[in-house]
């Protein structure tokens, strides 16, 4: 585990990147720009000119990256290519000395997968909030961590050294926030925001191109359509991956939705002034924490406040999930089970 | 009715104006570019000494603007006032030499009052595709008619002659197209396209607003949840007004959506991948029109096919909207029952 030093946890010394595509690449070129030892492996050999260039120790194996020992692996390899990646790294990881964390949209799965492997004890889940519509090393760009939160993830296996050893990562070596939640609560998040937001829009393009009036309609929209649409021309294969990746939290809050269109569908039916009116109030909360937010970006009025955490030994899942219910983001872990966070606005 | 000339219908010389907010006041300025006679009048005589500067000739009343028998009178007001207004039109409009029409979002609804009111036979609905956030005299702007499209709604009652008319307006005294539609048509796509998605949208922020974890949500949201929710963040008051105006279209429609969203939740549930790959498939002709659409504008590659439109005398409605439905665009009603429109991309 790195130092703790007035400025928080360090960043560990040297960290082994699987996968440099766009984010494993810009990873790596962020970390190096912040002075770090990295060190990484790619299944095909065509950004090593490039990488190597930019002082990345590439390697020619997934062996000869883990036998170095380093500090954190971090797998930025696809989804689909865990499974054997995680049979290969078992019998040759070090637990003792290699933490290991991936970057996967979807933690449950990812879990599921390492636990497989049987290497659950060096694994700390993390999900960078970050990317662009490009992939592949020549799409890498260290700027793409400018500002981004990360969510690490733990199980009731993970150990809390461990999730403050990939925060130094991330707070000194990248300089980005983070906030520390279960699995469970990451993937519903996540269906909440992206997953079940992305079948909704898919639904709505449906529903248009099922309709004998489409070009009429097609012709009529304007920018709500396009807004609400927006997601639903994205690569279909992609998204239908994404949700079945997360097919049980996605499911529940399909329901959950047409459940409240049906209901609304039915107070039109009724005329029911009462129940219109309640539910265009419900997402009030919603609508004034956005308008906080505007008004502070507009005014240029941070009015960043930072709060101290103490993370008690025993309980540190509660207390850290409890923080980022708060709505904080950690800006660094400090000595003796603390934490630095910054107070966000909240709904 | 006006005459037609090689250039197609010509634009009615006189045209009359109630309501110089934003959708009135551009209409206003831009006939007044043109060189078309306009008169207005407005509830309140505020924007009076600007619109005269622009060469509008305001009214003290509406009875004083109907007097001078305009071509055309275009209701600009807001729908609240449109009972009281007909009321006092019907005694002093004079339907040999005028003909009535407006700019409402909803069309069948406008059509209920025209016809209480008993002024149903000089009447044509309309409904120009443009606008934006702001409101009143302060932000017309005779430019947010550049490119716009009309949808003009019928009923049985409707004379060819007044659409014609109308056409003339919008084609010669504002160089937009146009497509004619009947009402039912009308609202049906507008609800598709714009009232059922502001709903939908409403129902997502419900659903966040609502979910206990809702800080760490939105925490982790990005352009997806951003892009579907931007609808739901406008005034839910006005919201609430445009759904309820065409009830019956948007009960319909949420309930599809509703179906839609169980039965995709039931594919997850069964991790049925037909059924999976079907719900991901069905709106590929959508994303193949808008794929066209994005070349298109990317190459600068007009392609603009034009269509000769005969019109029978009988069968102009039947005519007419099927034209609409192959997504035709009129540029200019031509002698002898003929028109001529421009041919878009299709669905």
């Amino acid at each position: 585990m790195p130092a703790i030093g007035p400025e928080g946890i360090e960043c560990p010394r040297h960290i082994a990147i699987v996968g440099l595509g766009l984010i494993g690449g810009s990873l790596a070129l962020r970390l190096r720009a912040a002075g770090v030892r990295v060190s990484a492996w790619n299944h095909r050999p065509h950004p090593y000119a490039a990488a190597r260039a930019a002082g990345i120790d590439c390697k020619d194996s997934l062996e000869e990256l883990v036998s170095d020992n380093p500090d954190v692996i971090v797998l930025c390899n696809p989804l689909v290519a865990m499974p054997k990646l995680l049979k290969t790294l078992k019998p040759i990881i070090d637990p003792s000395r290699t933490t290991l964390t991936d970057v996967g949209s979807v933690k449950g799965l990812v879990r599921e997968q390492v636990h497989a492997a049987g290497i659950t004890d060096c694994y700390v889940g993390a999900h960078p909030m970050t990317g662009n519509e490009h992939s592949g090393w020549s799409a890498a760009d260290p700027d793409i961590f400018d500002n981004a939160l990360w969510a690490l993830t733990y199980d009731h296996h993970t150990e809390y050294a461990r999730i403050v050893q990939v925060a130094g990562m991330i707070t000194r070596g990248l300089r980005n926030t983070l906030i520390v939640i279960d699995d469970e609560t990451h993937d519903r998040a996540a269906s909440l925001i992206s997953h079940m937001p992305h079948v909704v829009s898919t639904a709505l393009i449906n529903e248009l191109t099922d309709n004998p009036y489409r070009n009429i309609a097609a012709a009529l929209s304007a920018g709500s359509w396009r807004d609400m649409t927006r997601v639903a021309l994205t690569d279909p294969d992609r998204t239908a991956a994404m949700v079945v990746e997360n097919a049980a939290n996605v499911e529940e809050l399909l329901r959950n939705m047409a459940k409240r269109l049906e209901s609304f569908a039915d107070a039109l039916h009724d005329d029911d002034s009462a129940a219109i009116h309640r539910f265009f109030t419900e997402g009030q909360p919603y609508r004034d924490y956005k308008a906080k937010q505007r008004t502070a970006f507009d005014t240029g009025e941070t009015q960043t406040v930072f709060t101290t955490l103490k993370i008690s030994a025993d309980d540190w899942r509660r207390d850290l999930l409890d923080s980022a219910m708060r709505g904080e983001h950690i800006v660094r872990f400090t000595s003796g089970h603390h934490a630095l966070a910054e107070r966000q606005f909240t709904i």
